[in-house]
């Protein structure tokens, strides 16, 4: 790890904490009872949404927004918007048709604590929410910046996305993935939402786009980083830290970076795609700090 | 039948057919299929959007925007937006865990003639698109036009609308419904996603909110109208004419409006409604036609 600052973790665990706070109030706001049949709905969205999760895309988005001097008000609804599609996915890809998982986060998938149903429309509410979010005026003053943020993120999230790769990724069950295939599909599943993220900041401060290669490069080395050091802590990883189900990939057959490089190969990797996405930053200076130690933090994390 | 005007039944059959030859084209041009894994992706989402449905939807999105003057090319957007909407509903509604049926509109249902991951996933991936169709420049060259479209199409499809009503339907099989209840429900399941659509004229010209009320109430009305015709369908219908199961309603015990109302008061009741929606179409002239015959259409339909 070479080139870590000293004091980032400790900075980049209160910047966690406040975001972990943030969006969790965020959330207990929006997603209040109704007093009817929909309560159970709303609960659902509320056991998925609240009270879990590192909230690593509300806070690239809030360090993206540092860059520009983008205030506190923008940079957490654009993350709450974020957060919504991403557990929108999680809440869909644990289902018993596709990954079948019980445990998230360490509490009972959505689908175990409630039933298929709920889990299908609470799922599909949140995905409605975070457009919601983007588009009201609180997020940004001037509608191109909202317009802009929709735009992206339906991108980032549908079929040229998120929900593509998570298409390719069920047919890795059933064919072999070399590793062109491999990270493109992770480049789809998780590297579209965090590019997202990334370029949020540049959005709403209305950064012309040939002023954001430097943030997109970034934001490529740092999702392939993460999905390797993911591939890792799926190999190496404990059940009772990470919350979730390890060893699933292996038992599957499927190829992940991991399977497809070797344990020391995909580390070495992934601290060269660290360094790298740092290096992309050196047109910033002390605003980037946070960018830079999420970076670090891609390769240090245990969960 | 009282009121409706002799020529309307075959100048609706033209725009109908219009309004199914674009959105099929429309689909078929948005849904080319990628070189890649996510080809079975697209092709569960051509399976369910093109050569299917009445586009009800979009043609109520036509009707109102003849009303304004608003240009064929902003309507079809707009209207192939909700039918993306309406047909994710439809693909999630029909799995297992929600309505399981295992035809649509006279074909296997997606998780039929796929499977229920790809089912999911083509369902969210079509959420999606109708967001990104909507701000792109071409739906409207005016930004607030756009953001105020997707506000009203996330709030008419996400937990205060459709979604909500979805859940709402599903406890109706648990629970006893009144008719307040139902009504609630249905308007909430159906209705939200109708008032839309007739509101969506009136968002592309920038009309005033003030000078919606008759478009509003129309919706109401008409919304209501169509669900007591789908009630009296279920009881009545035809399953080779309708193109899904009937009786589905009365065999799982669920409270209907026919239930609740008999069959006699139950179509009286849509009639009077039918007339009613057209009464608030007063204050406009020949420009609403289209909405006219549609509200005729809601109680003489087979299917």
């Amino acid at each position: 790890m070479s080139g870590m600052r000293v004091d980032a973790p400790i900075r980049l665990e209160a910047a966690m904490s406040a975001m972990m706070e943030a969006i969790d109030r965020q959330f207990d706001q929006l997603l209040t009872l109704p007093e009817d049949q929909r309560a159970r709905l709303y609960e659902a969205m509320r056991h998925a949404s609240i009270g879990g999760g590192k909230r690593l895309r509300p806070l690239l988005v809030k360090a993206s927004c540092d860059l520009f001097n983008v205030g506190w008000d923008s940079a957490i609804r654009a993350g709450l918007a974020v957060e919504c599609i991403h557990v929108y996915s999680l809440i869909h890809d644990d289902l018993p048709a596709m990954d079948n998982d019980d445990m998230r986060r360490g509490k009972p998938t959505v689908h175990k604590a409630y039933d298929e149903a709920t889990a299908i429309l609470a799922g599909d509410c949140l995905h409605d929410l975070a457009y919601a979010i983007l588009v009201d005026e609180r997020t940004h003053a001037d509608p191109f910046a909202r317009i802009e943020l929709v735009k992206a993120l339906a991108l980032a999230s549908g079929p040229a996305g998120m929900a593509g790769g998570q298409m390719m990724d069920l047919a890795a069950e059933t064919m072999s993935f070399d590793l062109p295939m491999v990270t493109r599909m992770q480049q789809l599943k998780t590297g579209a939402l965090i590019a997202f993220c990334v370029e949020a900041g540049a959005i709403l401060a209305r950064v012309p786009e040939e002023n954001r290669v430097g943030l997109r490069d970034y934001a490529h080395d740092l999702g392939l980083a993460f999905q390797i050091a993911d591939d890792l802590l799926d190999v190496e990883g404990d059940a009772a830290v990470t919350g979730k189900a390890v060893g699933k990939d292996a038992a599957a057959g499927k190829a992940t970076f991991v399977s497809l490089m070797g344990v020391e190969q995909a580390r070495a990797q992934a601290e060269m795609l660290v360094s790298q996405a740092k290096d992309h930053l050196h047109g910033f200076g002390d605003e980037a700090e946070l960018l830079r130690d999420i970076a670090d933090f891609a390769i240090r994390r245990s969960h």
